[in-house]
């Protein structure tokens, strides 16, 4: 099995490859979302790791609109526990540590832990494992990383302190895409759509009204707008259902209303 | 004035903020989105410039989030027509041309003008201003780079073709940030909230028909995760309207029935 993901070893990413597909399968490693996704459509990887709703690079990700251009199927879904850890080269205690460097998010989301420290000051970093790979790799002392307790295994990094993060119930959910739908023993109750309907006075309430009176408990919605058709709109929807049947028949009646329907996928709700 | 935008001069940023505020407007060029909103609130810029709905880095950019957490206003939008031209190192010809550089996304929407080059490779690159400054600063030869005529201005580069792109009509809506709301003359007739809700069955079908009794026209949803209260939903939405005294009404009866409005801005709609 080779699974691409957006990160380095030791990035929350390569946490979700490792729990879905083992620590046996390959992974690639790309610099952007967009890499990954174009490595799962040319079947470079068997399959991809996505962030989806992110604590760490901000609530809202735009990677349903990879999906979209690049024909991807979501096979299914990943919640990961954010735990945030502190750590340094070996040998440094707290005293050490005079600088903090993550990303942003991930700072912000320890703040309440280093009200303790005031001398400790905190700086930005492009993300969480390159700075944890950084002090092993040039051997930096006096510098902390916030990581997964993987990313202090992988660079051989000692943790000063564990789940230093303010909310401890946190997770980041994850999507596992592949070029084409699996065939699945269990019936999906999660699937991911796009909808475009003509912009009309309250048409989007409508469509909802349509999905509520289905029984869809919508759990995700993004307006998309729509290039080259100026009247219209589209929205990229997730919905959580009890009867796949009731779902089969909600998409119907969106496109009797006169909705356009694009599935990226039907899953198990794993939440 | 102090602008701040995400990106080098010759950006897609970089001209919305000269065409905003004037070609003698002080510019502080970011490398996140991030950036730009913290250099706002601390005061150190007057004023941000940032993409909203970008046809560039995708259809969704998470900065309303940045825009909440920062507690920043919105003072107006500006919608850019994005022109995408091919220009080169001085003296080339099209014939000299064995690659093109720029954003994945610029590459895409000029994919039917390269079809008539099948010599042509499209390699994707960061963004699309940066690779002119490199063909530029390195003097590379046999390289393209697909940027706005400011670039090319900017950077010494010739323009090979003028707007290559698939579709003409494209525009990029960027809005305004400022620490504190602005008083104007002009009666506002869009604006940007945040509207959160308890998760009930129906509960956003509601929320979207209360709005369109109200006569707002909805221009942008997108629901964010409410991280630490697990039962609610957030949405952010823009909407329109004709009438301000309909939209304080509007905004009046959503928390009557149960909602939290943050409002983000009031301003002119440019569209």
């Amino acid at each position: 099995m080779k699974v691409g993901i957006q990160g380095i070893p030791g990035s929350f990413h390569h946490q979700v490859a490792l729990n879905c597909f083992g620590e046996t399968c390959g992974i690639s490693g790309y610099r952007t979302f967009e890499e990954v996704a174009r490595s799962v459509n040319e079947g470079k990887d068997d399959v991809g790791v996505m962030a989806i709703e992110n604590s760490i690079a901000g609530a809202i990700l735009p990677n349903y609109e990879l999906i979209d251009r690049y024909g991807l199927t979501i096979i299914g879904e990943y919640y990961l526990p954010i735990s945030h850890n502190l750590m340094a080269f070996p040998g440094q205690q707290m005293s050490d540590i005079q600088q903090v460097k993550s990303h942003p998010m991930a700072l912000l989301q320890c703040k309440k832990f280093f009200e303790a420290y005031p001398l400790i000051s905190l700086m930005d970093d492009v993300d969480t494992a390159s700075v944890a790979k950084r002090i092993s790799d040039e051997k930096v002392k006096g510098i902390g990383a916030i990581a997964s307790t993987k990313a202090a295994e992988i660079y051989g990094l000692e943790i000063l302190a564990y789940d230093i993060q303010t909310v401890k119930d946190n997770f980041t959910r994850f999507i596992l895409l592949k070029k084409q739908p699996e065939k699945t023993s269990e019936m999906p109750d999660k699937a991911s759509i796009k909808v475009t309907i003509r912009n009309e006075k309250g048409s989007l309430a409508k469509l909802l009204s349509l999905l509520s009176d289905c029984d869809m408990d919508l759990s995700k919605i993004q307006s998309v707008p729509v290039m080259d058709k100026p009247w219209n709109y589209a929205f990229f929807l997730d919905m959580q259902f009890a009867d796949y049947d009731k779902y089969q028949e909600a998409l119907k009646k969106v496109v009797a209303s006169g909705g356009e329907v694009k599935v990226f996928g039907e899953y198990l709700n794993k939440k």
